[in-house]
């Protein structure tokens, strides 16, 4: 049911010829109230994608009454003529639905990066997905976002009385700072805009912001939450915050379940930090370590990559003092090795790293993949 | 002839079974004189191995009888009991060569981190190599230190009168931070500790710290500059620093050509700067990003890619003033795309970057290299 299981939401998703495979490609999301409420954060790359900084002047007045969203195409450093191209997308949108001004149309592009949508396509794409909107849509929508993933990622968590749901897409460029790709969650609890704000900013930090498949920020991330209030249940701020931090966990481990040419799916634990930040500058540089992911695809517990990534951040510790687990086996205990590193059984999927940095009581998580020869394979070849 | 070119100095490699090849894996650098003076920088790396602990203090002297280098282990987080193997080693080569205490003995390790030294191997290596030991050394020494090297690294610069030598080694782990994997260089000029540590950091500063093949820093990177006056001639610092960076750049450019895996050698200019620091940064987020890469294994010109690693960095300039060159076809510019990508030919070893942030007139120059399926297999099977 993805973002129409909350009561208040009409989506779609069509195919307008803007993927050549001929697959759903854009997706339209209405909130038909009685609330319009709405937050979103968006990605820290200061190279924006159009529709990115049209969005982010949409949300400044916390009300949106639509989404549009485009696969095939990023329209991401296109100059002005792109920016105009999102402007005129929002304009049709707002004017085929009608009771709505272009400013609380919000949009979301991804794809390739550089060239322009063709415009023809998105805006006939656009009529039949206004002409298609429906209570049960929310499915559709989050096919038509999807580029390279393998599947659609959508979640529904269930409030006293009120609902939340939420739909994703993202398999590669999976570093996002304040949010990642592309994601709308939806509600039909009231709460007023500051409060969806605070409860998305809240949920994304320990979220999305934590999810690093390969170290690369995209031009497009963007994180959406809607509220229609048409529960009529007004939820405090932290059932707020619960039930949205909830959706977006998921999704982002939906992600993560989905990146690009990934075999194994990594946690990585930083335990004794002097502050949180530490313990995600740690976790973050041993997720970006080239050679500590080859080495994890080679089922290899090769603890010393581990180490010297660790030496590269500027957290507090002592390299003497530095202890490592891997899959439950403590291999690193002061600096130097421990327990028999063939005692690690790497053979599953799911590969656990604590790294206990013995200088205080904080603590962070991080997600992240293996490199893969897939990985470079599917990177390798995207665009052509 | 490598670190024997200039005079005064003698050198050897002997097999001490510290490979599981056979292959020469202990080198000996003898100084003989009239001078010892030297310098050295070391990886940034916090996660230092015990032979940089080691070497670090010797360097604060700035006086060094002789060298003893090793492959087939990195005796780096090794705790106490890996400090105690390189004071040991250094303790013995002294005995053995005579004429000098162990605090005039620089030590060097690479292998594999985090296991202890076989030390009667070493020691019996050590005592090998002293018997050895002669002025056409220089090549056994250059062939002892490779690790997954495929060839040795060597070279030669001629001054008026004297001359500069060098040997380094390293192929992957190559983000140095001050330094590279393990290179020692030497010269026959009589120049004082200041003027080598001046000319040795000017040197690396504009070669090795700009070679970022995988972004990942190594625990035990030392490059060693070494003087034994020995040709009478007393260079100014201009020409001191001139040929050791001719040197370092030398050597830094083998490092590239024998990166692990690569398929291309890939140039990234930034101009148009408005500091150094800048410059350095942006060309070091496209160095490190993986989809650009991988993009390039692909012979894809896929400049949108480039653009989000530059939009991560904090260096000065706006997006919609950005300009890049693909081996000089101007792809992108103002932040949009500009000539046709498909006249960029990528068939060569050989990419050329430019990247203009229109924001001043400083440069700076970064190599790195594709990221393969090689890079991937090599990686994952490195310490099994």
């Amino acid at each position: 049911m993805s973002v129409t299981a909350p009561k208040g939401f009409k989506a779609s998703g069509v195919a307008a010829g803007l993927k050549t495979s001929g697959n759903l490609d854009v997706a339209l999301l209405l909130n038909d109230g009685p609330d319009a409420t709405a937050a979103g954060v968006f990605t820290a790359n200061r190279v924006k994608a159009a529709p990115v900084l049209w969005s982010q002047q949409v949300l400044k007045g916390r009300a949106v009454r639509a989404v549009v969203l485009n696969a095939g195409g990023a329209n991401a450093c296109t100059g002005p003529a792109g920016f105009q191209d999102t402007h005129r997308t929002a304009e049709h949108v707002a004017a085929k639905l009608g009771g709505m001004g272009p400013g609380q149309v919000a949009v979301c592009s991804t794809g390739l990066i550089g060239e322009r949508l063709p415009m023809a396509n998105l805006l006939s794409g656009v009529d039949s997905a206004v002409r298609k909107l429906e209570r049960t849509g929310g499915d559709d929508a989050a096919l038509a976002i999807m580029t390279t993933d393998t599947r659609p990622k959508t979640t529904v968590v269930e409030g006293d009385g009120w609902t939340v749901g939420g739909m994703a897409k993202g398999a590669g460029m999976l570093a996002p700072a304040m949010a990642t790709m592309l994601c709308v969650i939806t509600t039909d609890a009231s709460a007023g805009g500051d409060a969806l704000h605070e409860a998305l900013t809240q949920a994304c930090r320990v979220t999305f912001d934590r999810l690093d498949s390969d170290g690369c920020m995209s031009t497009n991330d963007t994180v959406l939450l809607l509220a229609s209030g048409a529960s009529g249940v007004e939820p405090t701020q932290e059932e707020l915050t619960e039930a949205v931090t909830k959706a977006c966990h998921d999704l982002a481990q939906q992600l993560l379940d989905d990146a690009e040419g990934h075999t194994k799916k990594i946690t990585i634990e930083v335990v004794g930090a002097a502050d949180e930040q530490d313990a995600v500058e740690v976790a973050r540089s041993i997720a970006r370590n080239n050679l500590v992911k080859c080495a994890l695809f080679g089922n290899d517990p090769n603890w010393g990559r581990i180490l010297a990534a660790v030496g590269t951040t500027s957290a507090q510790f002592e390299s003497d003092e530095l202890n490592v687990a891997i899959n439950g086996v403590w291999v690193c205990r002061g600096g130097a090795a421990a327990e028999d590193r063939s005692k690690v059984d790497l053979s599953g999927e799911n590969i656990s790293i604590v790294v206990d940095l013995n200088a205080g009581k904080q603590t962070a998580t991080v997600w992240t993949n293996d490199l893969s020869h897939a990985y470079v394979h599917e990177n390798s070849a995207y665009s052509s």
